[in-house]
């Protein structure tokens, strides 16, 4: 509390994924075989093949099986098929991009509902855009949802974001969040799960913002999407509480005057997006998310082995 | 979560007392004595009265010891003088207004600091403006809290307005609080408190907005206060998280319109400030604070009778 320094909670990746990975410990030992993850490299992408290795080492680290299939990339249907119906294999993980056009999206609809653990298969993304939070109708069996974005999510509880007095399902209620980035993997998905528990979205895009809400007083069962014509982040920024960023690349910068004071900054590109300067008006701020996704990754496996056993 | 009815948690004062009473109970279990708390009555107002009454009651029902001594108002000095070096009682209330004049305030300050469970001596204040949290250097003895500002800091912690996650007395960073009533006995130092936390405080009175905030980047160690001319709540509520009322009378309401959805309210008047259509646009409503109040008013006694062990 010295007069000059800012108060700024920077948390780190790393924290947040050693909290989940309790979780996921605790789990593991419910169940009797270890987990075993099958990766399919068909990517001529050198990032693709770090991931594969990061994946692989957290899962030896984790007491999970990891095995990397490099496969030629006409041949990855027919290995997928095979890997659907393998009762050695407990989850599937597929590194893209491969044909970096829309086959890609054609391949992730291969891998069984029962072995997508990335929440890539459309019954999933279709649960999620609708709110529909089980497979059945009993709820015995969650949907899964796509890693990164449940990563956010993941680490929007941690940071007490998330408010447990309220029910769940509605626990972002009067939290207004802005998401700059609106892909289908990652940026309109994670604004569509923030508005269905209740908060008010802001979703950026470099064209337009959209308000992703249920409307006043929650009413709606699940999100509705509205245009804002005119709006840009001079709009979003100063009303907002949370600010999530994912613009990749190197060259964009959230404008940091705009922010609310004491907002929360969360980045989720590769890049940052927020300049250290952050710290001078932010109350919390996570640099970087890419530890808890893959922790994430590990949880969608054991949820997934749990309903089979 | 059906299409009509809005998703409003409507939080009562009960169920947030039981949970400090429990708190209460087992730092009970600790001490070897009773507590025993003496309540003076000198007072013409009914109210007060019914107050001292429901003290007693409380009291008893939760295992603390409690006497009424009503006094005449001319020889209430001295009765205080005498209890405040009494061992046998171990904290003091006086049920106010007495000469409903500066003489109030006078005899306020001849309650004992040791004795003071209301948080009323000119140190406790004083220490409270200050954001001095202790009575000693070595930070072992708690400075005490007036109890109905305390009673809406126990709520707001209770509610998760609070953010566990940030360090201890910056816990409200990021929140934007509206105060309306600026009385001496719980708008204004419930402003300053809620400041001293970390919190960006409009401070409403029937005559101007003032804020109350640590600054951006919460730098100052305590509070400052800034006027903000042409201001009213019309500024104020659109950009609150959380809006605290508390004018006396049932005349005054709080202009829904200008509520941000999702808005934590909380009414603290002994009439209604809110209208029930705040539960069309809030997240949280907590409509009255008694209960909590008399509740901190024990844990303040159980502080005082921990100290003295």
């Amino acid at each position: 509390m010295a007069d000059d320094k800012p108060n700024c909670k920077v948390v780190l990746a790393n924290n947040i994924a050693k909290s989940l990975l309790e979780e996921v410990h605790t789990g593991l030992k419910k169940i009797d075989r270890k987990p075993h993850l099958v990766g399919f490299l068909s990517s001529a992408d050198p990032a693709a093949r770090v991931y594969a290795e990061w994946t692989g080492k957290t899962c030896r680290e984790n007491g999970f099986a990891f095995t990397l299939r490099e496969v030629d990339r006409e041949l990855l249907e027919d290995a997928l098929l095979d890997a659907n119906t393998d009762t050695a294999v407990d989850g599937i993980i597929v590194y893209y991009p491969i044909f970096g056009s829309r086959q890609d999206q054609y391949l992730q609809q291969i891998v069984s509902l029962n072995k997508d653990v990335e929440g890539l298969s459309h019954r999933y993304i279709f649960n999620m855009y609708q709110n529909i939070r089980f497979l059945d109708p009993e709820s015995t069996k969650k949907s899964i949802l796509p890693c990164t974005p449940l990563a956010v999510i993941k680490i929007l509880e941690y940071l007490r974001i998330y408010n447990t007095i309220l029910p769940y399902g509605n626990r972002l209620h009067g939290r207004h969040i802005t998401v700059i980035n609106r892909s289908e993997v990652v940026g309109r998905p994670l604004a569509a799960l923030l508005a269905n528990d209740g908060a008010h979205v802001y979703s950026v895009d470099i064209d337009d913002v959209q308000e992703f809400t249920r409307g006043v007083g929650l009413r709606k069962r699940r999100h509705e999407v509205v245009e804002k014509p005119g709006w840009t982040v001079e709009n979003c920024l100063p009303i907002s509480d949370v600010v999530i960023s994912g613009v990749p690349g190197d060259k964009y910068k959230v404008p940091l005057h705009l922010l609310k004071p004491g907002a929360v900054c969360v980045n989720f590109s590769s890049e940052r997006n927020f300049a250290p300067e952050v710290k001078e008006k932010a109350s919390i701020y996570v640099p970087a998310i890419g530890k808890v996704t893959i922790v994430v990754l590990l949880r969608n496996l054991l949820m997934r082995q749990k309903r089979r056993s």
